[in-house]
């Protein structure tokens, strides 16, 4: 069995697995497949070193089976569908005292902080474990740790339904974010600027505007008859964005913050004060996230496969690495552990 | 009777109050104080110059009598104590469809859109009035208008008893979110570098930081015991507020925009992310809020006289925003609209 491991300044290298037996209150899975994320680009462009101790599997999008059970584990068997929520919390934390342990102050993101699921066999705390359907493709059950991401954001965004939403940024993440507010009941319309990604969005059958060739706040005004948008996903991380974002939230409308800034754009804080605007940002999952996640994959409501643009062995890796940040084209890249 | 009129270019000039008899739905008041707000100052700065018909009066922080009652208006008589919630919403657009009419997106702010209460004789639509005790004196009255602002601005921010709270900027609405935070049950810091404005502080009982001679993060870090704050209330309006304020809230802290940015700042929207901080814009007034305001008032649980630096007749207007134009320290100053 392999493993991919990230030594540090863009590069990642594939060498042996190395198996590890569970201990007490551990399982171990044989990894089915692990998608990339834009995460994952982060720490392959050298922007989290800080927390990595390389050579380090990442990984952490990821589906798989039950291989082996902790002496103390009940409730799991051999051969158990699964999917992993990759958060290991203090438990000690003010954040953790409050009930936000999925945001814990010493956080322990298993595939950033600790070894991830870029390798066939995996071993983690049984408590992060959930279910999957026995008939779940595992290509679809790797998509539900990023749908859970998207099932968060919508929950904290407070979606409902009839709402019309604008989601700033047509990544996988803000695609997701697009479904599932969409299928919450409300009218999407997805902001993008990359041509493939619009095609995407058209493939997934959501609602696009290109800001540079249309007049976005126009665009909104007229959609929302002067209005408003009653929620607006930021999910670009840009400074256009965050500049645009205050001219389309309706008067107490809602912002989401799910995109990563590296740097602190300026935000119009006196439409905050005009319009009684709310912000709120949102990270990673609950596990009541990861199981709408799998409820909603396992449903086939929504076109989750057409994000999956390509399959790769795991030696492909460090190649799809070098294509991503290059700049080729794609929405989701499913690594096959188990293939080389 | 006289009244002070805004004629641009910082000139307020004192001339014959044009009494008006109240058309069917409207009251005519007696104006006993008015006191002079920030926003009176943007005005004769010249900053809200499109908003006004010069030569104009206006003023909004008011106290007074009934003097004159419309042929429509039921439940008021001539000498009843009153104050001016001063808004007219249109009625018709999403935001007072929503509810939102304080906010209306046509919104016409008496003092500022129309003629405000610098002047002995003012008449209002009679839906703005709220009674005062009879045993109110007129001077207190008149800080119901700000106090209502902070009563808001605390409702809004969700602020429960045991929370730990800091208000950044200690000008007069500043001082009356900590107070009714503070009385809320909230244990308060207000951040602030006047040395006057520390003072009034301290004369209310408030608890105070000087964050150029502390640091505010870590003493905020050490007050919390490594939580942060529940709430940020940030009042400043300076880059250096906008700065902090994501530093100084816990995981979902809430962060509550009082002050009117007249730039846009850079803000960490990376810490939104990473702590899933909350951010809320709120602005002027609901009805429950000067209900509240006046019954807090009136209650003597505050210690609002303190706010109260100057009280000057209405001629004493021009050189009274002169002087704090120019710098000259004041919490609050009451124009005598009668006094000559």
């Amino acid at each position: 069995m392999k493993a991919a491991y990230y030594c540090g300044d863009r590069t990642v290298e594939i060498g042996e697995c190395r198996v590890q037996s569970p201990s007490a209150d551990q399982v171990r899975i044989e990894v089915a497949y692990c998608g990339v994320c834009g995460t994952d680009i982060h720490i392959y462009l050298g922007h989290q070193d800080r927390r990595i101790d390389m050579p380090q599997v990442i990984g952490h999008e990821m589906s798989g089976w039950v291989a082996e059970v902790g002496a103390d584990v009940k409730g799991w068997t051999v051969g158990d569908p699964v999917v992993v929520r990759p958060l290991e919390a203090c438990g000690a934390c003010a954040a953790c005292n409050a009930g936000n342990g999925h945001i814990c102050q010493n956080l322990n993101f298993i595939g950033i902080d600790s070894p991830g699921a870029f390798q066939g066999s995996w071993t983690v705390p049984a408590h992060t474990l959930h279910r999957l359907p026995d008939d779940m493709p595992m290509t679809l059950g790797a998509l539900v740790e990023p749908l859970a991401v998207a099932c968060h954001d919508v929950r904290l965004g407070e979606v409902v339904p009839g709402e019309k939403v604008v989601v700033i940024g047509g990544g996988p993440i803000g695609l997701l974010n697009a479904l599932v507010a969409q299928h919450a009941g409300a009218e999407v319309r997805v902001a993008e600027v990359n041509a493939f990604r619009l095609q995407a969005a058209h493939a997934l059958g959501l609602e696009t505007v290109h800001p540079l060739e249309e007049d976005l706040v126009s665009y909104v005004e007229a959609w929302t008859e002067g209005a408003g948008a009653d929620a607006v996903f930021e999910v670009s991380g840009s400074q256009a964005g965050a500049e645009v974002m205050t001219k389309l939230a309706k008067v107490r409308g809602r912002i989401v913050v799910v995109a990563i800034f590296a740097d602190a754009p300026k935000v119009d804080l006196f439409q905050f004060f005009w319009r009684e605007l709310k912000m709120c940002g949102v990270r990673v999952y609950e596990p009541e996230d990861y199981d709408r996640a799998i409820e909603l994959a396992a449903s086939g409501a929504l076109p989750l496969n057409e994000l999956i643009t390509e399959r790769l062995p795991l030696d492909a890796l460090p190649d799809a690495f070098a294509r991503l940040t290059a700049g080729t084209d794609a929405v989701k890249i499913l690594i096959d552990t188990q293939g080389e």
